[in-house]
């Protein structure tokens, strides 16, 4: 997607340097900066904080972050040793040990001199299906949003909470993929942006994607969304998802929850969109789940502008103390469907079930 | 109530100066500030400007703010638009109106020559009648909390929204008054503080208040209650209130619609707290109530601190466009009772029928 008129995607291999490139998600919107990992330390490094974020991307990351292990050793020990320091940086993610380990196996399955070529092969291949995935994403998510438009004849007004942009993907997205795609197919749309305390990715990254993308957007105050359902101002809700279990519950961005059951409540449909790698499918409920719980510092300091200069200000109480949760976990039953690569399934076990038999053909 | 010690109150007389003194809310909690006011202009500017707020407190600076009327000029004309001049201050605390009309009409009724001592003496008994009703409202909800102590044995934890404080009254609070007398009392509590964007009156009020009284509290993002909730990490729910309508509708502010629809599917107890001033006999329906936005400015600059100096950030991508809602509307489905000065009435016609019989008594 675009960026000051440009075409960007979140993450690359420099095929002349031979190292990864990223966006510095952490510096935007205040400064657009470039990021090179040389090894899987700085890989580990960007997945902790947050220079890349999102669970595609996180995934995608991981997957480059084997490449660069075999690049400093082609030993198995070594590479197993990287893998899974590369797996733990990040507990929610799923996709982060999926990515890793599809690029492992093909790794360590393949002849010792033909390693490092193998894991870029793998880990290109896992960010070109990313893509991929997204705009099929778009694709069914498109749909939804065409029958809102024609049943209405008005403005369909969608609200997504949290970055599922192509920010945190590796291009498209997953929740703004139906945005971008009914925007090119001339759908008049409106986002309300959740700007997603503590973080700010919505305000952050959602409506900078949006602004430069063109599309119409508001950030609101997280406070403010259910409301907006209230008044019968929000058609629509997608959001993005980190984990999805195979029941069916989805465990995403801190705020997720309370929007869904805010939607329920005034009969909004509220989708989740994300690819299949989001899914565990080894997981039948959510009571065993880490939920991270991350630094108060996010909380506590703000990143803003005085005069085109980036301050970080403390904006608590010096007493005070603070808890951040990340995410938090939405039954299935709050959730109208799940929208993924292979079409649209009912957030249910059966539903889950269906995407798995799919999956097994 | 205390801050480093000193007890204080968010608004007096000045009985030397014959002048207001307000705390000025807007430099908490960086700094503390005393601004003068000295005339109704003075006072129109504190309200708009937020330097007072919370619907109590509200309604008091515009009592005095009838005082400092009748000081510049004791003629009818002037004090009627004066008066209404402080009405149109703010729209939606029912109070203000309230409180400028009940001075204003004992102005009117009496001598010239005395207007000035009435209106004196009728503002400071608002304040002291502000003072004893935040009390009352803190007995009835002591026994709320004390009920929930006794069956679980364990730490109370209370979830509290924006700042329904003694900064928001004259002293004591609405929502915290249970709070303050429940700590005095000895029981084992802790209050979780919703930091309250778009203005942080949580987290810069609610949170430096309670750090200020030694009472233990953790911020939290304003996405994380209904989690917390879920998670059964809240017992009880209390929150102040801008307006009640006749119907047991509440108006506050925004993101108290969102609490009570997660407390009501997570079987907490969700209280509002709240003066019988608060309440609209009036109005039967939240229908053509208008609810303010204010200035996108309150969302995208935030004030924290580098150093010890507080600066002002612009925290928001320069395009973005965001909307600000002040309020929602909490329907009284949600409201498990109305904590006021006469006891706990149900949040619906008939209970706040009962509190008008009561009054009328």
């Amino acid at each position: 997607m675009k960026i000051n008129g440009s075409n960007y995607k979140t993450i690359w291999c420099d095929s002349i340097e031979q190292n990864i490139k990223i966006i510095d998600q952490t510096k935007l919107p205040h400064s657009l900066e470039i990021i090179t990992l040389n090894n899987t330390d700085d890989v580990i490094k960007a997945i902790r904080e947050m220079n890349v974020r999102g669970a595609p991307l996180i995934g995608c990351t991981g997957a480059f972050g084997v490449f660069l292990a075999c690049k400093s050793s082609i030993e198995t020990d070594y590479i197993e040793v990287c893998c899974n320091n590369l797996i733990s940086s990040r507990p929610t993610a799923v996709n982060l040990e999926w990515a890793v380990k599809r690029v492992k196996d093909r790794v360590l399955l393949s002849k010792k001199k033909d390693r490092i070529n193998t894991a870029l092969h793998e880990a290109t291949l896992i960010a070109e299906e990313d893509i991929k995935n997204c705009k099929s994403i778009g694709r069914y998510g498109l749909e939804i949003i065409k029958n809102i438009s024609q049943k209405s004849n008005d403005t369909v007004n969608i609200l997504t909470h949290c970055n599922a942009g192509w920010l945190a993907t590796v291009d498209w997205g997953t929740a703004t993929a139906p945005i971008y795609l009914s925007s090119k197919s001339g759908l008049d749309i409106h986002v309300w942006v959740d700007e997603t305390r503590p973080r700010l990715q919505g305000a952050f990254l959602t409506s900078f994607e949006l602004n430069h993308e063109s599309i119409p957007n508001t950030v609101i105050s997280d406070n403010t969304g259910g409301f907006l359902m209230y008044k019968r101002r929000v058609d629509l809700c997608i959001t993005g998802a980190d984990r999805i279990l195979s029941n069916g519950d989805v465990i995403n961005k801190i705020g997720t929850y309370e929007k869904a059951i805010a939607a329920r409540e005034n009969n909004i449909p509220f989708y989740i969109a994300a690819p299949v790698s989001t899914i565990d499918f080894n997981h039948i409920n959510s009571s065993d789940i880490t939920i991270e719980e991350r630094s108060d510092d996010e909380m506590r300091k703000i990143t803003g502008k005085v005069n085109d200069r980036s301050f970080e200000v403390d904006i608590y109480p010096e007493q005070s103390n603070s808890l951040n949760v990340a995410f938090d976990i939405t039954p299935s039953k709050f959730i109208s469907g799940i929208i993924c690569e292979h079409g649209i399934f009912e957030a249910s076990e059966e539903g889950i079930r269906k995407i798995f038999t799919k999956l097994s053909k």
